[in-house]
């Protein structure tokens, strides 16, 4: 792995367990920047958004100096009690750190309708400071986990001009189950020491978000508890980006390739999932249509079933494109499945057994052409397997 | 089981295999009136509608006096050919029947891409026709069975005064894998004996659809074949029923009624469940909200492997409530499982043990009251289990 999201100038990490995990695991992150940062955040869309999302949007634009993450619990839907221990809790870590408890954010993932382990939280906040180190963050990145099966990091050199060095970004991530579209159980917290001013770095975010969490799908549900945040601390000292500079277009595309990466573990690692499965759209009238099918295609329980038995079963991917409204030129659209082509407006003559033999690899692409207009969009995921109902029929 | 589409007066049926099931099981069904019929039917919103969904939509307001149905090859997505060649299909059926091609409609159910099996079809019509009789009616719901692992039949006593009888009202379905809201890979043929005029018909078919079939979920997919069709001979010479008269409520419940019983058969059979969910939503602010909750519940892979795991993860219904943006009042908003309350505004304390105990039962009901407004919809479904990844990782 790389140094995630330690590898920007100025912010240390730590990972512990607390208690909240039985088997020992991290279960508590803490990321720390030296300056204080400006933050950005994209949270789930639910209506039922956990106590620790909601602190998170009504502090996201102060002066951010720590954002803390526990695993286990994901402080949701347990009765208004626990909105008052997580203000206490963030006071407790304020006190210990020093520093306003305004400029803490905080995201919890787990068990909804449970108390916040607000006391194991507490009797490992010494521990958690202590362990601050630019060098720990693959700890930070296992403590956000859950059922993933690796910590997901990430990390860029921008080739942004800084006083010394260049701009960096980095990165974690955790996913797994209800991993959908507009956000699921799904956490990436994101570091820079860009000079970036808030209105470039919210545009930033929004794009990269866009074009990568928000393309990612492993079952259909949506979580209470989503959260990206991006911490910009600025000790790069590089030439303050605008929305109009130049360096901004340079430093969206990085951003999104961190996030498009951070989001293709997730699917890789999604749960249950055995192949990564990467859906293609090109010639869509918009960018809307060709997001909604390659999402819709990459979703489908019977695609991603499929996929798990190498089954060239392209009907179910011409019944999913079909079940949404986008324009599409049927007599044109073809169908991909590894390269090979299955369908141009009507079946193509292809070789069963050759392609077989290709969905039994680790990574299955399907590619798509609508031939209705220039918009693309890609999606991924990851196949449906006997695993996904076993670890889902458990978790509790 | 019943007399199903038989028990109409002037209805017969028959079922045979013509070979494209390998297994020898019925693959061929046939609906024939003695009189003509007037028909109302509701059709797959695929874009890729098979040549028999577009041949029955082409002629569903002539007069009807037959409806043909395959299954194991779904027509669809495979080249035009096959549009001459359900045509050719249909007059050959016609000439043998001595009918107008127009007044037979057509359905097919199986694999997208595949020619339609236009010679084994053709060779086994004599044979259909010949078996047509009033008692071949489970001859004919075995016919239209796909994955199903059981024919699915109901009929009804309108209590509406024909000349001699009541009217009847009677019906066959089949359903299994890709059910979804807005119609799936279900089948259903209605058949009555009313007199009913042609608007009536068309609004009670929509209504009684819209409560029953559009209200299961097996998986999120949605299929190129899926077709509703009731046909009215009039043989009950009961006084014409119009959109005023007084029996056209009575029509209408005895229509939901029905589609409502074969819409839980096909959720009690969905692919690989072994139980059966329903989710009945109450205190909604309209029904376009209660609907979505309650499809959006039922229809959530997380709640389905919950309940596979009789695992009361309350938290997974209150996260699938929460994504929808329909109209709750949060403080309020109770949740009960299999009558026991786990949530009202938050958690509340319950006997988990014994919770756990009734979720080992084959029917779990939830119920979800919004707090919102007075209106309410009920939705079935099935657990998602290992098996339905089986079935759908083979089937091809």
């Amino acid at each position: 792995m790389g140094k995630g999201i330690t590898y920007p100038l100025g912010f240390y990490a730590s990972g512990i367990n607390c208690g909240i995990k039985k088997d020992g695991k991290e279960d508590l992150s803490l990321i720390y920047s030296s300056s204080p940062c400006i933050a950005s955040g994209t949270f789930t869309t639910n209506q039922f958004k956990s106590y620790s999302v909601l602190w998170s949007i009504k502090n996201i634009k102060n002066d951010i100096k720590a954002v803390l993450i526990n695993s286990g619990n994901a402080n949701a839907c347990n009765g208004e009690e626990n909105w008052e221990l997580t203000i206490k809790l963030i006071e407790q870590l304020a006190s210990k750190l020093k520093i306003e408890k305004n400029s803490i954010l905080f995201a919890s993932t787990g068990i909804i309708g449970e108390r916040l382990p607000y006391e194991k939280i507490v009797s490992g906040l010494d521990k958690l400071i202590e362990n601050l180190s630019p060098k720990n963050n693959l700890l930070a990145a296992k403590g956000i986990m859950t059922t993933d099966t690796f910590p997901k990091e990430y990390q860029i050199n921008t080739k942004i001009k800084g006083r010394k060095k260049e701009v960096f970004i980095g990165g974690i991530a955790k996913g797994s189950g209800m991993i959908n579209p507009n956000m699921a159980t799904m956490l990436s917290f994101i570091t820079t020491d860009a000079v970036i001013d808030r209105k470039a770095l919210d545009a930033a975010l929004k794009y990269a978000v866009d074009e990568s969490f928000n393309m990612i799908t492993v079952d259909n549900d949506t979580s209470t508890n989503d959260t990206v945040i991006i911490l910009a601390n600025g000790l790069a000292r590089n030439k303050t980006i605008h929305i109009e500079s130049p360096e901004f277009e340079i430093f969206c595309d990085c951003l999104k390739k961190i996030c498009i990466e951070l989001a293709k573990k997730i699917a890789l690692d999604g749960e249950g999932g055995r192949k990564f499965i990467e859906v293609v759209v090109n010639g869509g009238w918009c960018k809307k249509e060709v997001r909604r099918v390659a999402k819709k295609v990459c979703g489908s329980s019977l695609v991603k079933t499929s996929i798990a038995g190498a089954n060239p079963n392209w009907g179910r991917i011409i019944a999913a494109i079909g079940s949404t409204n986008a324009r599409i030129d049927k007599k044109n659209i073809e169908i991909k499945i590894c390269g090979i082509s299955v369908f141009r407006g009507e079946p193509v003559k292809y070789e069963r057994d050759k392609l077989i033999e290709l969905m039994k690899n680790k990574e299955i692409k399907i590619e798509i052409d609508l031939k209705r207009g220039n918009f693309s969009a890609t999606a991924w995921g990851c196949d449906l397997t006997e695993e996904y109902i076993k670890i889902n029929k458990e978790y509790s």
